[in-house]
């Protein structure tokens, strides 16, 4: 065979990622065993094997990803290791699941500064313990200067079902009251102010947060959950929508019942932006039985991420798959979710 | 609350992908309900929920995730598709585990053709269907032109190990022997050929295949497997590498025994890359009790992906986790993994 070529080796300490880090050689090796292994600590990662293997118990399994795409990738109130975890985490409670498990999946653009990961990974470190999952597999590639934007960040989750409700948008019935765990609009505000340079007297934070466990508080207390979903992109108006359609139902909303923020309302008039599509990231839409509503909000008050939990509207009968708003002005209308980009990469 | 800006309506038959193709809007479900959701076909992905919730069993599960890179997106043998459901499928195979289920998400640029999306979810399609699991949840990004390449696509994989067996580095004892599925490089090699421009007489196909089907077979033999490893990114030599480190003992193989085809030999020699180094996709290497090696490779060449398997090697006593090589010419010498990238975005 062939000698290998001799290649001009890469400062094995250089500052900023090189293409070399994602080779499969020593330098991928000190990255991962210097950023990635001290940051998530789990011994599944000291394993280190192509995979994990976790018990799981007898329940079913949530499975979900997400690719963050985040710009910048610092923002108020968050960043796109605690949004991508956040996220992750965030669709496994949706489907009414126990988060447990995440996989993180990292490209890299060369020249990213190596100091940049490790912040990342430290905050995805915190996110991680405080929504009490693990981080147990990843993968690590870089690619080509002016080929990325820094760091693009996939998560995929798997949790536990540990009942046996069928919660999606099929289980949705006329009469069933529609829940909004807080106020919107405050992760999509905080990304759009920052890249706008809009500078507010008081900044606008993220509400980038894990919700599973008011989620499964309600499960546990026995609420009548129909269906569950978070207003990430496209913000309210498009989870209601996609809920109403594939349900085939129509939802009613009222204006004055949806909280909204005053710096967030303020920086939405400057943009021209209906707070209804702009993104949560701590946010939860959920439908529950009728006679459950009160019990249910309840609970979701005793968390402080849903602590201004509040019933916004009521599914009506009729399978347009609609969602109507009376303003509070006391018209009504039909709300529309928008065919494209109004806020770009902001998660 | 202020009304929604009124954007310029992007074509709803773009055929390239816009940025409004991200937003969450109609355009991101149009685009998930003609090219997505038609071409993975499965109830997981019509219940249109954030995540899927699965059956799993009693078991154990495997958790493992990649993030594919490679450029350029087609080549002989294979596509990023492809690549990256066989790389999942296989990370978890190498856990002794049976592949169930795959989430895909898909990081696109602005401007990537429609049409190649669906060429690259028809591949998925038709490799996961080779290797007998499903993909149930997905997500899509879009970012701006001259912030990707095209595309990049993060798999995660979900698989049950049903047995008691620990698969995996701390299990290799001197004594094992060492065995290799089939003849190494073509996956490097193939990618490079188109890359580099070189026209060989005969084009170099990546192996690119499932390889879960020969490593369940070996464990439903009772072969006692010690551990498993594909030698992707860093080739044969990382691969065995790695596993000695981890292992704490020494490796010995014997060049003469391993396969390199005369394609793939002769490339290497033109652009000066050592085979051993050169990565994988159908590949795999398996440490079991030297008492079971003859019997597991009667399993192996049972199987077309496995039929050139042969015994390259053995475990040797010393917890120096050195790798060495007898050369055809008798002499002995140690293998070092390189330090960074030999071959850049090759996966």
């Amino acid at each position: 065979m062939t000698p290998a070529v001799v290649c001009p080796v890469p400062p094995a300490d250089s500052p900023l990622v090189l293409l070399a880090h994602g080779g499969g050689g020593r330098l991928m090796r000190r990255l991962i065993d210097e950023v990635f292994r001290p940051a998530f600590a789990d011994p599944a990662l000291d394993a280190q094997h192509d995979g994990a293997v976790l018990p799981a118990g007898p329940h079913r399994l949530a499975f979900t990803t997400d690719a963050s795409v985040v710009r910048p990738l610092f923002f108020p109130g968050g960043d796109i290791g605690s949004l991508a975890v956040n996220g992750t985490v965030n669709d496994l409670a949706m489907s009414g699941a126990r988060p447990l498990y995440l996989s993180a999946a990292f490209v890299i653009e060369e020249g990213l500064p190596v100091e940049t990961l490790r912040r990342v990974a430290a905050s995805m470190k915190l996110a991680v313990d405080a929504a009490g999952v693990r981080v147990v597999t990843g993968d690590t590639k870089v690619v080509d200067r002016g080929k990325g934007d820094g760091l693009y960040l996939s998560t995929a989750g798997v949790g536990a079902v540990e009942h046996d409700r069928d919660i999606g948008p099929a289980a949705v019935r006329p009469g069933d009251a529609v829940l909004l765990s807080g106020d919107i609009g405050r992760h999509g505000m905080a990304v759009m102010a920052v890249r706008e340079g809009l500078g507010f007297e008081t900044p606008i934070e993220s509400d980038c947060a894990p919700v599973a466990a008011p989620v499964l508080a309600l499960l546990a207390a026995g609420v009548d959950v129909r269906c569950l979903r978070d207003p990430t992109r496209g913000g309210l108006a498009a989870a209601l929508t996609e809920v109403a359609e594939v349900a085939g139902v129509r939802v009613h909303v009222e204006e004055a019942a949806i909280p909204v923020s005053e710096p967030v309302r303020g920086a939405c008039e400057v943009l021209g932006l209906d707070p209804l599509a702009v993104a949560c990231e701590g946010r939860f839409v959920a439908f529950v039985a009728a006679g459950d509503a009160d019990r249910a909000l309840a609970v979701l008050r005793g968390y402080p991420v849903s602590a201004g939990a509040c019933r916004i509207g009521t599914v009506e009968a009729g399978a347009d798959g609609l969602v109507t708003i009376t303003s509070t002005v006391g018209t009504r209308r039909i709300i529309d979710v928008g065919s494209g980009e109004q806020l770009p990469r902001i998660c």
